[in-house]
């Protein structure tokens, strides 16, 4: 279980297989992002039918609300949003920086307003372990110390520090939770086993360090020191760093990453950065933009962004997506999605959502195909020429 | 076409077939309201899975946007909303005396101000008629003037007076579209006839009158003294005067309604007044109740209207409905769909606005199987005692 299988690369490119509880994931990967314990307008039916093998969800979110206790007394995070395939969650440190609207950062944890009612709340590694155990996805996420991405070097040392450490009680922590098959807080969690049985769950590492090489390295090495890990997240990139900066990171790091994990780049992407950050060696993805996007109109397609509230899609009977084998696609014409928009009718945001998250996942399979065929590299130039093309023209 | 086959009845009740266009319904038939060319918040693929066999769409809404030009181009509103089933369009006559915001009315027709964008229209029942011929539906309706349901007997004698001169021009221009084709406005239509091959469409007339029997009595006289219709709807009703009013209505009049008309009584509705204008006598039902209160939290049970909101059903494992086989009630608990609605989440309309129209073709399929066996009477006062009871409780 956990176990990583790797069986084409193309240059730093690579395709795999990640054995998880909930069902074997093929990468590169595309996960959508539930972020409350739903993906945006969309149903588990819509997320099997755009092909998706892994889901996100964020820990942070569901602490707050509904409760992990709550999530668990309805029968754990797959049953309680009815997904049945493998689940990854995230630790609530990226939420707690972005989001909380107060926070005091010490070595023990983090201290912070919710966003939603303003009550102060704790959270340490040993608690983020522990909601993450309780709310049972198969792969949790260590509780990390997220910083701007253009941070100086001092602050991107404090931080990842601190997350090294972190990463060390996370570690403790979900150890102990594992050896006592499941009982994250005692009694309560005992009664409800027959519900909710104990879940093999794997935990992973995250890497920060800012666009600080040097840190980034450091890191690395530390966390590899650290233990034996089943997968490796990148985070702290894409959230304001110059997109050059992001890139040249992961080529420089890329060739010291053990290849038989699996890599994690946190909150990654749009279809370009997908293309790029494949191409230097990553190998799971997830991120609001399909979802968010499509809630404002815009589509992804072969050719470019597509905004579907523009006047000249006002009488065309074409498809969104030519290429396209989704339901908005299959089913309806530029110009309904347009009036969907336009009459601000719910079937919009749905349709254009699934759509955006159908190309991902199609993206990430084409990408799959063009490395085990070895043409990823031609793939990929081809690929950049039609899609970046509108945007220069 | 439009022959109503009436199978079974039992006292006034009645259960039937009929056929149109887009294929044969059975009656008693609650139809979901796509006011904009679509149901809100869900599907054709939804609509199909809740089992609807007939959709409305209204009129005033395609032609202030997006224009029945629009919808024409794109292949017509089957084409247009990817509903392959039979449709049927409501006039808009009811929409410009509930929604525009300034009206005159003359014998003529009615001038409006769009309640988009304020700009001045003119509708006639020529208009009218033309219109929903563009767009398409299996029925339409004829252009009435309608009125609050508490009016004076004046006032309704005056909007009697009205839609029955205006549904005589309605007929006649139906009946001038149907001989020439469906050329409703020359080359334009002539031209895309192959996109919008001309569809076999009926006309049914609307009996005004508002809560005055002498003057329904009168309009229902005239109105089948005017031509042989292929079905008869009943406006003015559920429009602000007391229920029993309303009852009391459709009992009158029934022993005076030709049997081999299917009965529209449009507008309605809550599980409890299907039931009851079943009852007496009524075939065909629309209402934006199931979507409008599934987008507010409420659900329709056998035993009650439920709020999904409530705190009681945090923790609430059991399915919104145990006796449904719709998505929400198949794959979620109360627990979380009460977490969709505090999250405030899409999926939560959606699953409960499904949830709802399934119920209501449910309860009008129970009625169906009650009426063919002879057990509706029966039936009705179990159903009755089951479904009232919380609310005396």
């Amino acid at each position: 279980m956990f176990e990583f299988t790797l069986e084409a690369s193309s240059s730093a490119a690579r395709s795999g297989r990640l054995a998880l509880p909930h069902g074997t994931i093929e990468t590169p990967c595309f996960m959508p992002v539930g972020t409350q314990g739903t993906v945006r307008a969309l149903s588990p039916n819509d997320l099997r039918m755009a092909g998706a093998t892994l889901v996100l969800a964020n820990t942070y979110h569901l602490h707050v609300r509904p409760g992990e206790d709550v999530v668990a007394q309805l029968g754990g995070l797959h049953r309680f949003m009815a997904w049945d395939r493998p689940l990854l969650t995230d630790s609530g440190g990226f939420q707690v920086f972005s989001l909380a609207g107060f926070r005091r950062v010490s070595d023990d944890g983090v201290e912070f307003q919710s966003h939603l009612d303003g009550a102060r709340r704790f959270l340490t590694p040993e608690r983020a372990t522990e909601i993450q155990w309780t709310l049972g996805a198969d792969v949790a996420m260590a509780f990390d110390h997220v910083i701007p991405g253009v941070a100086d070097e001092k602050t991107a040392r404090d931080a990842l520090e601190r997350t090294l450490q972190w990463l060390e009680r996370c570690a403790k922590r979900h150890q102990e939770l594992r050896r006592s098959g499941g009982q994250a807080d005692g009694a309560a969690v005992t009664e409800r086993q027959s519900a909710c049985p104990p879940v093999r769950q794997t935990l992973w590492p995250i890497l920060q360090g800012g666009t600080h090489l040097t840190l980034r390295g450091e890191g690395l090495r530390r966390i590899l020191e650290m233990g034996s890990w089943s997968g490796l997240a990148m985070g702290g990139l894409s959230v304001g760093e110059p997109k050059p900066a992001m890139y040249e990171m992961l080529a420089t790091l890329e060739p010291r990453l053990p290849p038989a994990l699996p890599r994690y780049l946190m909150g990654v992407g749009f279809p370009a950065d997908l293309v790029a950050a494949v191409e230097r060696g990553m190998d799971l993805f997830d991120c609001v933009a399909p979802t968010r996007n499509g809630r404002n109109g815009t589509a992804f397609t072969p050719d470019g962004p597509v905004n579907i509230r523009n006047a000249a899609y006002r009488e065309d009977a074409r498809p969104l997506d030519e290429t396209c084998d989704c339901e908005a696609c299959t089913t309806f014409s530029r110009g309904y999605l347009r009036h969907l928009f336009q009459a601000e009718e719910l079937l919009g945001l749905r349709l254009l959502s699934l759509h955006n998250v159908r190309y991902l996942i199609r993206l990430a399979g084409e990408m799959r195909g063009a490395i085990r065929d070895g043409s990823f590299a031609g793939w990929a130039d081809s690929w950049r020429h039609r899609y970046l093309q509108p945007d220069l023209a």
